[in-house]
C-alpha cells in the first residue's frame, strides 16, 4: 500500500506556522509499516487542492488529508474531496445533535455554518473527534483509501490512534496484504559529541542494514534512532534488543536513557530508591538545573532547595563561601565551586550539595577565563567531594543547558557509581 | 510570479525530522511578496523526484528545492535536475580547488565522493556557501528560474540572504515586474486569553482588509501578526503602525512587546533603566523564574539571588517565613506569599522581593486548594505590597510557565506604573 499525504492551509504557504502535522501523519504511518512516497501542502483553494488531489490518486493507495474542515468559509477541504470523487455530501445526523448540544454546554449560538461539519461525502464514514467540532472522516471509493482529519494537533494525533490505526488494521486485513512492522527505539547519548559517536559506532553505522542507526544531535546530547524492518513486531523488538546491547557495549554508561526518559527523570528515579535527598547551588545555570528537576512530579521529596547565587554577596551570605577565597580564586573557580556545594549542603541539611560556577557571556570573559569556563562540584555523603572543569561553546542559552545537562551527569555518575570519573 | 518549494530527503518522508526548511523557505517567499502555491516533500529517490519536479515546471515558475546536495550516494539532487533539465554536469574548478583546501585545512582525506559538490549544470551558477561544502545552484532555463539549496538549516537560511535574495531582485527587475512589499510585525500580549482577544479585536479581525490581524496562542501568551501588503516597505511599515495604534488602544498595557522582545527581557529593561535590584523565591516554579530573567545577557546587573525554596524547612530557613504561619495557612497561602516576599528581599538586601507559592501538580491537591491554584506577592520599595492569586490550568510544566509569565508580568506593571491591579 502506497501513502501520500496532503496537508491544506494558507498558514502553511505563508510559513507563519511550522508543518508538524505532516511529520505526525509521517512517522505514524512509519510505525505503521506503510510506505509514504509524497508529502503535498496546498493553500485553502479548491482547484489547487482539486489537482493535487487528483494527482495522488493517480499514483497512491492510501490518502491522508489534513486540515480545512473547520467552520469557516475558508475550510474547503470536505466540499473539494467530495466534488473531485463525485460524491454529494449527506447529513450524519447524530454528529448534528452532538454538535448542538455541545454548543449549547458551552452557551455558544449553533450557526448554520457549523452545520456544514455534520456533512459526510456519501458512503464515508464518520470518525468521532471528542476534541474538536470537526470529525475525521474515512471513504473507500475506486479501490482508494481516503482519511480527511483535522488539522489541530491536539485533535489529529490522538484521532490517528484511536480511530485510523484500528481501521487501517482492519483495511489491510481484508486486502489481505502482508504487514511488515517498523519497531523504533531511542537511544539517549549524553556527554559525547556527534561527531565522535559516529566514529566509535562506525563499524555499526556503516554497514546500515536493519536496524537503522540515524544519530540526531539535539544540542545537550545525542539521540540515536534504532529502526527495525520485521515480520513481527516482537522479532522487531528482538533485533532492536541486540542492536541496543552492542551500541551499550562501545559508549557504555553514556547511554543514559531511552525514548521519553529524560536525564532530569533518570536522576530522580536514582535519588528517590536511594532515599537521598539534594541541594542546589547554581550561578551561571540561573536556576535552569533546579527547573530541570522540578519538572519531574513528585520531586519534591528529595529536592530541599535550589539557591541561584548570582552575586558574590549571595555567596557569602547564603552559601557561607569565605570572601577571602572569593578574592583571591575568583567566583569562577575550583575552590568556590567546592565551597558553594559544602556550603548548600550544610545549610539544607541535604544528602547531597550539587554547586555549578561559569561564565555564560557574552560578557564576564577575560583572558584566563573565557565565556564558556564552568566549573562543577558535588559534595557527597560521608564527606567525599568531586569536582569537574568544562569549557563549553555556544550562546548563552547554549551554555547555560550544555551546562546544566553536565551537571545533572555529574550527579548521575556518582549515584550510580559513587563516582563521576 | 509562481513559487514552489520541493524539499527532499527520505527523513521527512518517515517523520524523523520536522521540516523547518519548508516554512523558512516560505516565509522568506512571503516576505519578498512572492506567491508561493504549492510545497512538495520527496525521498531521495531518482524516479520520484524527477516526477515531482516536472510537475512542478508545468505549473510554477520559480522552483526551490532544498536537501540532497551532500557528498554521499543517496544525494541525487544535483543529478537528476540536470537530467530533467537535459543539462550535462561540468566542474567548478575554482570550488573543487576551495574544498580541496577545506578538506586539507581540517586534516582530512578529499575523496572522489567529494568532488560531485563541485559540479554545476551547464549554463548554472555556482552559489557559494560559507558554512559547509554542498554550495547552491541557480539555473536559468526555458524561461524557469531554479534554484538548488543545501538542506542543513543552519546553511540554508544564511544562504536565502546573502545569495538568493539579491538574484531574485535581479531577476525580477530584469522581467519588469512589479514588486509588492510584505511587512509583518508581531505584538506579543500577555494576561489575556486567545478568545478573549478575538472577541474584544473582533471589529477589526473581522473586516480581514489589509494588514491582516492573525491571533497565535503561544500557551502562556498570545502572539498578533500584523501583515501589510504594500508597494514599498515604507508604506507597509506607516500601515502597520495604525494598526498597532488601533490594536493598543483596546488591549492597552496587556501588549507588553513587539517582535523578539521577550516578556524577561522587557523586564530587564525596566530594572536597568530605574536602577533597582530584584531577588526572588520561588516555589511551585521550581527555578524557571529565575531561569528567564538570566537568559537575559547582564542580568546579573540587577538580579542579587533567586532561592527555590521547595521545602517548608528551606522556607523558614532561607526566607524567615513563620513556622506558624505555615502551619495556620499551609505554604500555599496569601500570607506565606507575602512572607516569602519580604524575606527573601530582606535577606538579600534588594530593592524589590518576588515571591510565587502555588500547586505545580499532578499530586498535592486538596478539597480547597486545587492544582493550578497559586500565590504571588511583591515586596517593593518604600514598604509596598502587593498579591495576586491565579488558577492555572493544564499539565505540570504549562502550569509552571504560566505562573512565571504572570509573575513576570506582575514586576513589568509595578515597574511601569507602580501597581499591579
Amino acid at each position: 500500500m502506497k501513502a501520500e499525504i496532503i496537508t491544506v492551509g494558507t498558514e502553511l504557504l505563508l510559513g507563519q506556522i511550522t508543518n508538524t502535522n505532516s511529520r505526525d501523519l509521517a512517522s505514524f504511518l512509519a510505525s505503521e509499516g506503510i510506505f509514504l512516497y509524497y508529502q503535498s501542502t496546498v493553500g485553502d483553494n479548491e482547484d489547487r487542492l482539486a489537482e493535487v488531489l487528483r494527482t495522488a490518486l493517480s499514483r497512491s493507495d492510501l490518502i491522508l488529508l489534513c486540515g480545512g474542515l473547520g467552520p469557516t468559509s475558508d475550510d474547503i477541504t470536505r466540499e473539494t474531496v467530495a466534488k473531485v470523487l463525485g460524491l454529494p455530501l449527506e447529513k450524519d445526523h447524530s454528529w448534528e445533535k452532538h454538535l448542538e448540544e455541545f454548543f449549547k454546554r458551552r452557551g455558544r449560538p449553533f450557526a448554520g455554518i457549523n452545520r456544514r461539519q455534520a456533512m459526510v461525502p456519501r458512503g464515508g464514514r464518520l470518525l468521532p473527534n471528542h476534541r474538536g467540532t470537526a470529525p475525521g472522516l474515512y471513504i473507500h471509493h475506486k479501490l482508494k483509501h481516503i482519511f480527511l482529519l483535522p488539522g489541530p494537533p491536539r485533535e489529529l494525533v490522538p484521532l490517528l490512534q484511536e480511530q485510523v490505526m484500528p481501521l487501517l488494521g482492519s483495511i489491510r486485513q481484508g486486502s489481505g496484504e502482508k504487514r511488515e512492522f517498523l519497531v523504533t527505539k531511542i537511544l539517549r547519548v549524553t556527554g559525547i559529541g556527534e561527531g565522535e559517536i559516529e566514529e566509535k559506532l562506525s563499524s555499526l553505522i556503516s554497514t546500515q542494514g536493519n536496524p537503522t542507526i540515524a544519530p540526531l544531535a539535539k544540542g545537550m546530547e545525542v539521540h540515536l534512532r534504532l529502526t527495525a524492518r520485521a515480520p513481527s513486531a516482537e522479532e522487531g523488538r528482538l533485533m532492536i534488543a541486540e542492536k541496543k546491547d552492542e551500541i551499550c557495549r562501545i559508549l557504555k554508561n553514556q547511554v543514559y536513557g531511552e525514548d521519553e526518559e529524560t536525564l532530569e527523570l533518570v536522576v530522580a528515579r536514582l535519588l528517590w530508591q536511594k532515599k537521598l535527598t539534594l541541594a542546589l547551588a547554581e550561578s551561571c545555570t540561573g536556576g535552569l538545573i533546579t527547573h530541570r528537576l522540578t519538572n519531574i512530579p513528585n520531586s519534591s521529596a528529595f529536592l530541599l532547595a535550589g539557591l541561584v547565587t548570582y552575586s558574590n554577596e549571595a555567596k557569602v551570605k547564603l552559601l557561607g563561601v569565605e570572601p577571602a577565597v572569593l578574592a583571591r580564586e575568583g567566583a569562577v573557580s575550583r575552590e568556590v565551586a567546592l565551597a558553594m556545594a559544602r556550603g548548600v549542603k550544610d545549610s539544607c541539611q541535604a544528602s547531597m550539595g550539587l554547586a555549578v560556577t561559569g561564565i555564560a557571556g557574552p560578557g564576564g570573559a577575560t583572558r584566563e577565563k573565557p565565556v564558556g569556563l564552568v566549573h562543577m562540584a558535588l559534595a557527597g555523603e560521608e564527606g567525599k567531594f568531586f569536582h569537574k572543569k568544562h569549557l563549553f561553546w555556544g550562546e548563552r542559552e547554549l551554555i547555560k543547558l550544555r551546562t546544566s545537562q553536565a551537571a545533572l551527569d555529574l550527579l548521575r555518575n556518582y549515584l550510580m557509581r559513587g563516582d563521576v570519573y
